[in-house]
């Protein structure tokens, strides 16, 4: 895949398959964007930054059907956490796969489930666009398989309410390995507190809220961007298995 | 490496040798520290929660020489540049080495060089304490080597000037790769603006700061934490490489 | 004038003359809206509340030919620079006019300069619209009249260079008072303290920017609003006359 | 009462009574505390800063005993509800009296009611400090008033459970303006809407928090000051009376 940014308008394209390629602003030619050519020019005589897509751009064009985890939120875990390249995380709730996709590609294994099927169809297809092999994908309630699994790292609760899977036995998640819940209402975080006070083998270690706000800077503006001020998305519980 | 946290004052000590362990709040013996209870009462009768260390303890535990790069900004790196454990992460300015031993732990090779010998005989000590193979550090000039790298995936510059980093050939970098700077001060962004408008190879793509919020939340209260409000960090500004 | 609330939707309605009113909703009826009726039904059957207008809903009537200072913003001003009842405020930018009309509501005299003309049309029918006798309003440049002003306990200034008026004589701004300048890119506000450091008179107290973050709360619900962060509006720049 | 800020350190003094002033950087003498002088010479030869205060100042020096409320949420509280010179503003929790004293500077009346008799003579010396006519005190619960007050422009409630002045018939409160609870947990405007949906003459129009965020701005840095990030004060619930 290639990244088109049109320097007219700022806007990005991805390029994917063969053919020449149509945008509102013009269209370009095949033998353009399968060259080595980093400016190209359309028909309309725009030019058009092209470059190799990363991971990221990669990520950012998978098909939701859930809310998906955003980067911020990630990213914040992924460093909160300490997981490593030797890590296994365990995800309740695939939503659209986002979360899993990206954590495969730094840890070493994710198992991933999921109870509602048509967010399980949609994560399937997603988790197969990025053909990795270190993550499973499972149709099911984690509720049915956590009290067997072991040697968890990171276990990540993306589901309204967490505390069904708290109040199983948690002898997978290793001794100073987190469980991170994801969610959008502190109500729920109030809800989710009520069960983990009585089990003696979590501590509550973290309650935040990741913000990122973007800003405009160029020759003569220094400011944050208008209208882009990042949403609240969740808040983050992370709870240190003891 | 185990953590202990008093659950009477929420203060959080790390054993890491053999022998009792003394803390203001009383000692704990070693045949409890080095058995497999969970709760352990000091000769005070306080109880103390006891676990193993995970690799964000251990990276807490960073002797500082340099300013550190925090977990809130390391996390927003990771995900929003699209890195995998496939990456290699150039990085100049190594400070005391927590963003290139959180990266090690994550991506395939991390080269980082630092001008600085103070610094670089820290980060050294630093990098020996978490025995990681897949990171190399240089004393010296970025600058000097820079056009002879190849294959990175991620340049990150940590340093008050990275434009003269920038004015070099980056070919090293790959297409749709990132350069990310880190700036405590929006003046120094602006600077860095005016050269990588020169630059065709060179897209600024987002310019950031990321903020994290802890909150306090138990059965009656629900608010953000007192006096905890994290500081100003860094903007950081990712450019693409086209 | 009275406002009307749809129960369904959560819409605001103004309603301010004689007559029916007609909404998307359905409409309400004269006898309804002049009565004293507090749920009001529409012929659609739709709940509608319906309570008399405060001064906080005709200044969000203000017609709007310049940006707006937003109540986040005055509100900072007034109660950061310490002004009274009796204090006189000197204006550069009328602007619509929201900001004169909402501290003449508050102080002894409001002195308002416009430079342009269509500005200053549209902010002298708003004022009109407040029946306020002490805001005074003048089609002019500030430059020229504020050396011959005196006693002014808050000089405000909403422009985009306001160092031209900073350069000028400020002895009519009182010893211990505020002047305030309201800027939208911190760059802006480097450029300012470029010419306050050399008046021996003036002293930068304090630069800052005021957030409103909403929240939605109900019996299940609580979190921030989605998608009504409020965005940036400006930098506001506390400089004490000594 | 004069301040006086030390341009070596940035510390500000207050200059209440005759004679000499002494400060840690030096000390000031009478005469010149008493000129025209704008800029003093310590005995230590530092330079200070003098001028006159203005109301500001002198609500910063209001002795606390209670919590204050914060010139922020003040300011936010002025603009936000829509009061002017002619308004009647009644307080439940008069606290230190910060939010009375600087209400009763911009509008008619403010009459404050403090159940808690040391809050009380706090209070009462805080406010006739200030010499304001138009601010009455009462020892006792503002319960046993409300139903026997009238004209009400702005109900403010300071206090940990505003739901039993809520529960009250508050027919003092004119149709349109605002009641205003200030409460440091969002579980505290939980708890209070609990009841406010029961009441047909009420309207929750909006929960918010209000931040100030402080910026460090010179020749060469431009960036938010460290560890001066504003902390939480509280959230605001702003309900309409119908």
């Amino acid at each position: 895949m290639k990244v088109l940014i049109s320097l007219k308008t700022g806007i990005y394209y991805y390029y994917k398959s063969k053919g020449d390629f149509h945008t509102k602003e013009g269209y370009l030619k095949e033998e353009d964007l399968l060259s080595e050519k980093k400016v190209l020019l359309s028909n309309t005589n725009r030019k058009f930054l092209c470059f190799d897509s990363n991971e990221y751009d990669k990520r950012l064009k998978i098909k939701r059907g859930a809310q998906i985890v955003t980067p911020k939120d990630i990213g914040y875990i992924i460093s909160r956490t300490g997981i490593t390249k030797n890590s296994i995380v365990l995800e309740a709730g695939t939503g659209s796969g986002a979360f899993g996709i990206n954590l495969a590609q730094l840890v070493k294994k994710v198992k991933s489930y999921e109870i509602n099927e048509s967010h399980y169809e949609i994560a399937k297809k997603n988790i197969e666009n990025f053909a990795l092999k270190n993550i499973s994908l499972k149709l099911g309630d984690v509720c049915d398989y956590i009290e067997k699994e072991k040697g968890i790292d990171l276990l990540f609760l993306d589901m309204p309410e967490p505390q069904i899977v708290i109040e199983k036995k948690l002898t997978a998640v290793k001794s100073g390995a987190f469980i991170v819940a994801y969610l959008p209402s502190i109500s729920q975080i109030i809800n989710l507190l009520k069960t983990t006070k009585d089990k003696e083998d979590l501590y509550v270690e973290e309650i935040s809220e990741v913000n990122v706000r973007e800003w405009k800077v160029n020759d003569r503006i220094a400011r944050p961007q208008f209208r882009k001020e990042i949403d609240h998305t969740a808040f983050l519980c992370f709870i240190r298995k003891i």
